[in-house]
């Protein structure tokens, strides 16, 4: 495999970031990863070449039919220097599924991971040290067709991309605020809400810019049809703690399928904590806030990992969650998942990839 | 305002394309507009350039979170060598309400309609003169700051491309097949069905796929929450006629506010013929023709005016319209917008902008 992938050299490297000032997305490594796809040739030439910008005709399709996709994941510094990955073949499969759904072509799933992990070991030294940073990883793949013709597009072009981040919400695990969006509508039952793809970010930004401006951190989305169940967080999975037992909306079609959240349920359950997937409805969070049931919100997803909820605004109602304190259940899970991300504890699940 | 605009001149012409094979948006022309957007500056250097491809740093949002908005319109060319543009402010006006929708700065409206006359009459030669061509025109604005964090991008480029079309579906007005699509769903209020932005397309190609597989030209989109109602065409809006009376679907949030419909309506009043906009649902279609009552069905779009539709498969049902000839309405419609496009009659609304 490894004879496959051309590598192009850099001149010179580029200054690595003070860790403490990283953000999140705004730093860019030496190298990337790209490989091109057309009709007639299928997927060609994979490469790791130097990361500079390219050059795409104004009339390649992404910049107007939006097709586009993409993953997130972290490569994860240990305290004994190595690199490890979390279940980035569930990444590659989901990004797999997502060009299904935008009529893109499947990449080779084997010939992916390959490639992330030959980018992440030459970009080794990116990875920080410092405690909440990682190697922020983000797969994607746009549409490069020359045509105004509203199709799927011949062309494509799928790349690998390496930032150095710091912890998403800073350095704390501090809860945060929601308000529970009625009027903006993310995504609904057969259109493309499971699907990564670039558009429903897109979509959610005026709902966002408007809980911003309420003083709130994030939205929690409803369902686009009865406006009434709870589907998922900004870019976050969301789970409620009611009397001791964990429930998280199922999968029903509109919410993207976390690779966090499979692992938080994963890992809930083998605590011996019941965990839930089924519909949700708003009303219901309200009345067991209301009889003092509702114990903890958190959300899960690859920035942030667990991220508690602290206070929701549910049509005008405000809902103070575990009296805005971190709950067991979130701490917990914060603790456990990235202690295995970052090789601290054994691995049961086997979820980590040594790079 | 002349002089806002800056040229850079080519160093030589392309080759114009055969008139016969110029097919849709496959050709553009030698020149493009481009202007830019950043934060403190607001939209500045705007400019007439060679047409070239653009360079675009890899983490550039367009590729991730797809804001991205669009116009398309034509320059027709008249019997009698002038050039006309089509209610270009009505796209431009719609174009500013995509932005808004998707976080995007809005563009100074008069400098854009500007713009696109300049870039149209620097290009005059490319307007092609064979019946049923056109030059078709798209102005877009893409997110260009190169960060991955999901948040409104602080820079932005606004172009606007040219490219010589044919006409849309081949020299003939033909009736074509439209599948009532009941899986996928295209949008719904609260969504970004009622903006020009590129997600919506990429989240229409799977039902296209689909449709055409199954022997169908287009998809009918009906509404997200009770599968029902009639919203749009892939890419037009959609007419009935019942019982002698024209209906289409009223513009309810997910719908696009297309330009050609509003034409249409405007027109059809003016021959004494009642246009109601409303919620119409595909069971009262389907009900109206087993009646007897369906006596036609079209789509209005930019791309090909007018479409008369054959038939129309209904949850598996077939039910042919007119016996798959064109309506007097529908021929009297697509005859007098292009009339008006192109300048052989009497423009009464004064749609039509010469350049």
């Amino acid at each position: 495999m490894n004879k496959l992938i051309e590598r192009e050299k850099i001149t010179s490297k580029k200054e690595k970031p003070d860790p403490s000032s990283l953000g999140f997305g705004k730093y860019f490594t030496d190298y990337m990863f790209v490989m091109d796809y057309e009709e007639e040739k299928g997927w060609h030439h994979p490469r790791l070449t130097p990361y500079a910008p390219i050059m795409l005709d104004p009339s390649s399709s992404v910049f107007h039919y939006g097709q586009a996709v993409f993953e997130g994941l972290k490569a994860y510094r240990t305290e004994d220097g190595r690199v490890l990955l979390f279940r980035p073949e569930q990444n590659i499969k989901r990004l797999n599924r997502s060009c299904q759904r935008m009529s893109m072509p499947p990449l080779d799933e084997e010939l992916v991971l390959e490639a992330l992990t030959q980018l992440v070991e030459l970009e080794k030294e990116w990875v920080p040290r410092e405690k909440g940073t990682s190697l922020y990883i983000r797969p994607f793949v746009i549409a490069t067709e020359p045509s105004l013709g509203v199709k799927a597009s011949k062309n494509y072009t799928f790349m690998i991309v390496l930032s150095p981040v710091g912890s998403y919400y800073g350095d704390q695990l501090q809860p945060i605020n929601i308000y529970v969006e009625d009027e903006f509508v993310r995504a609904v039952n057969g259109g493309v809400g499971n699907a990564k793809t670039s558009g429903n970010y897109a979509a959610s930004l005026q709902a966002q810019q408007k809980a911003n401006e309420l003083g709130y951190d994030q939205v929690l989305w409803l369902d686009a049809i009865e406006k009434k169940y709870a589907e998922e967080v900004g870019s976050m999975n969301i789970f409620f703690v009611i009397n001791g037992e964990v429930v998280t909306p199922a999968l029903s079609g509109s919410i993207l399928s976390g690779i966090t959240r499979a692992s938080a349920i994963e890992l809930i359950r083998s605590w011996g904590i019941p965990v839930r997937e089924e519909r949700i409805s708003i009303d219901d969070i309200y009345a067991a806030s209301a009889r003092g049931e509702l114990t903890e919100v958190f959300g899960t997803g690859t920035a942030a990992v667990v991220t508690p909820v602290g206070e929701l605004n549910i049509h005008g109602r405000t809902v103070i969650v575990n009296d805005r304190e971190i709950g067991e259940i979130s701490k917990k899970l914060y603790q456990t998942i990235t202690d295995i991300q970052l090789g601290k504890v054994k691995d049961p699940f086997r979820w980590t990839v040594e790079v």
